[in-house]
């Protein structure tokens, strides 16, 4: 008997968001958000949704490796398949054929990311519980097995792992109700995209600091006066006392990155995000050096747990922003948890997009739960946008997330929401699409 | 008027490779060698071949992703973009909701490669040259233009670059006839394919001795024990004086590729290549201290001129194995042998698979005639397979490929070789397929 997969459904899902400039940076100009959407459905009516954020064309890409990747999965037992999610992992990522697309970076790894996600929605929803209670109620033998330890032991090994993961379970009812009854911190990118003007950004910039956010994150690397003049206003609007995070998205050389940010100095900026190529981690250690105090961030665009071990290893980076997505799914966010406990760098999870802040709460409560334990310089990226399209959205307070209480990984979006933004045929692309 | 850019035909072609473990390593056990082939035609009949090469499954997701970069050529006038290959690269690369899914890696890089030296063939076709003739013949200022030098700013720059071109053009003219004459140096990998029987392996190691080859590579990464019996195989058949190289396709974590080297130290490999994660800049530095003087060598899976750049400034290689396919293409690629020119690393294209070594020759030719400028150290990879399916393959002497003479990048192929290897529609798929 069991509970077979019958069905894996994919779509590729897009929202018009270029159209108000919303979301835009230095190397992102006019991003439409969209999601690589996918369900696994068994024959006995259970179901696990996940997907990989996306910013428009290339959903289509990732849709289709998702179904390549899907194949091995259709016909077997789900509760079987994810009593071990170490081996549902390697089964998604052992297809060495399609490796060799990657190896576990592009297209085949956000897919590996979409469907991985899926399976752990679906465990969760058999358990009744939500991820990170999930997660957090596993044992330290439990949790290491499902860690992909492959290229990271002259960083962390099983063992040192299981170690770790035992020492942290003092204290965790007491983490978990301070979840429950608090939430993590979160800042709010909501008041600084590219392409506003200074009016706007004054304005919401006001209206972050009346929600009582604390820190908030303003978009830099265009014109060097244009960044100047907006970092000063946001500077003046939020005070001395607030935090104020910078995003070059990229597009700076190190040389380059160094000498804006001596400029940007004044502002107090709290850290600098992405100052150049997610690939260039000994670049952004020689940034971190250059620009101290002023902490170096990233891991949005670091494609696997490698990328983080190195940015770890060469001191890079004083701040871990992995993404629910890029990485190949929970399984390897796990890595990446524990790389940053063995470093010592706090998590602070990429997130905006669409369906991003939904995934990353979970990984961040179950990280202060039962990984890093602690929320000093934990801050999860919070957009104030597209919530209402998911069945268990965002619940914040206070800027924090509180602790997610729906069974699942609240990746599940609503039906008419999915119907009407389906590319390209949902009612909101139908007129764009056909002219 | 103009030559316009009517019609990009892709195709996705397989070959049944790993019918007969050909191919076979510890990474990759049943590779079937494919290709995402592109044509870019014009309307008044230029024509131009490029392709990426790939193992088997996916191959449509790079043909898919070709077709999305090639929207924004079609209408143009060809002769106008090829011009200008530096913009050229940059329109291909230079969406940016694309760009997302890499950047600049996975399927939409290796789409960027097949589409960039289509139109790299479709240049030196028109200009009647092949195409490292095409490339030697331009001026240093004008092949600066071509190379994207963003994110490289901290190892080399335009005018470096264009006054170590210009400083290497005295002796071109002797350095070309040697090419024309005796050709670039190879090595042979069909010696050792991890899931051939000893025997055979005695058997073609003793054939390459008789055809003159000095260097052999074999596929290590296996059982301890038959790593070390055929590696015993292979060096009392080739004898001390020629170069055995070893190659492990990626499977060790950092501290298994130093013990394991220390065991096979013992047959004097010249090189180890590929010893774990092609991400691992810092790891290959580590075994590359740990096993000196056996040198680290790595590439084709290196992503891009940024990974590359890292591998150099953390002295991680001493073998640059670039990758006409997995790099963005012709442009791309100079960017890497600047940066090898620069570290002083010998380029050592990868090469074999299928068509691959059709197109390292121009690489290996162009870089001796106008950027390494030097022998030393040089060897390109040679597999004797598969290219009588293009229009114009290879042509070897002693152990050495003789620069191409036909216009070109010697990419096209035959067309009754694409059409049966087309999948899944070609006749050597269609009862596969089907069964």
């Amino acid at each position: 008997m069991g509970s077979s997969i019958s069905e894996i459904i994919t779509r590729d899902v897009r929202f018009p968001t270029s159209r108000g400039l919303y979301g835009s940076d230095a190397m992102n100009p006019a991003p439409d958000y969209s999601l690589a959407y996918v369900v696994v459905r068994t024959d006995e009516g259970l179901e696990g949704s996940g997907f990989t954020f996306t910013i428009g064309r290339g959903t289509d890409l990732v849709v289709a490796a998702v179904d390549a990747l899907a194949e091995p999965l259709l016909g077997r037992d789900a509760v079987t398949l994810t009593a071990d999610m170490g081996a549902a992992w390697r089964l998604v990522t052992g297809d060495s054929q399609l490796r060799w697309l990657g190896p576990e970076k592009g297209v085949v790894h956000l897919a590996t990311a979409a469907l991985v996600n899926a399976l752990w929605d679906l465990k969760a929803r058999a358990a009744g519980r939500p991820l990170w209670k999930l997660l957090a109620d596993m044992s330290p033998e439990e949790l290491v097995a499902c860690v992909p330890f492959q290229y990271l032991s002259d960083a962390i090994t099983p063992e040192w792992a299981t170690d770790l993961l035992a020492g942290r379970r003092a204290g965790r009812e007491e983490r978990e109700r301070e979840m429950r009854e608090r939430g993590v911190p979160a800042y709010t990118t909501s008041t600084g995209w590219l392409g506003y003007p200074d009016e706007k950004v004054r304005r919401l910039a006001d209206a972050a600091v009346r929600d009582g956010w604390r820190s908030v994150k303003m978009k830099v690397g265009g014109d060097p006066a244009d960044d100047e003049r907006r970092a000063a206003i946001l500077r003046e609007v939020i005070g001395a006392d607030r935090r104020l995070m910078m995003d070059a998205n990229q597009v700076w050389d190190v040389g380059e990155a160094i000498g804006r940010m001596e400029r940007l100095a004044q502002f107090d900026p709290y850290w600098i995000e992405e100052p150049t190529s997610p690939d260039d981690v000994l670049g952004h250690a020689a940034v971190a050096r250059a620009v101290a105090p002023i902490r170096v961030a990233t891991g949005e665009h670091a494609h696997n747990r490698v990328i983080f071990k190195q940015l770890m290893q060469a001191n890079a980076i004083g701040v871990c922003q992995l993404d629910a997505c890029r990485l190949g799914g929970v399984n390897e966010v796990l890595a990446v948890l524990l790389l940053a406990a063995r470093f010592g760098v706090p998590v602070c999870p990429h997130a905006g997009g669409v369906g991003l802040c939904e995934l990353v709460q979970h990984l961040a409560v179950f990280d202060y739960v039962a990984v890093g334990a602690d929320l000093d310089g934990r801050l999860v990226e919070y957009v104030d946008d597209l919530h209402e399209h998911f069945i268990d959205p965002v619940s914040m307070r206070d800027g924090r997330y509180l602790a997610p209480t729906a069974p699942g990984y609240s990746a599940a979006m609503r039906p008419e929401s999915l119907a009407a933004h389906e590319y390209p045929g949902g009612a909101v692309w139908r007129g764009v699409v056909a002219g």
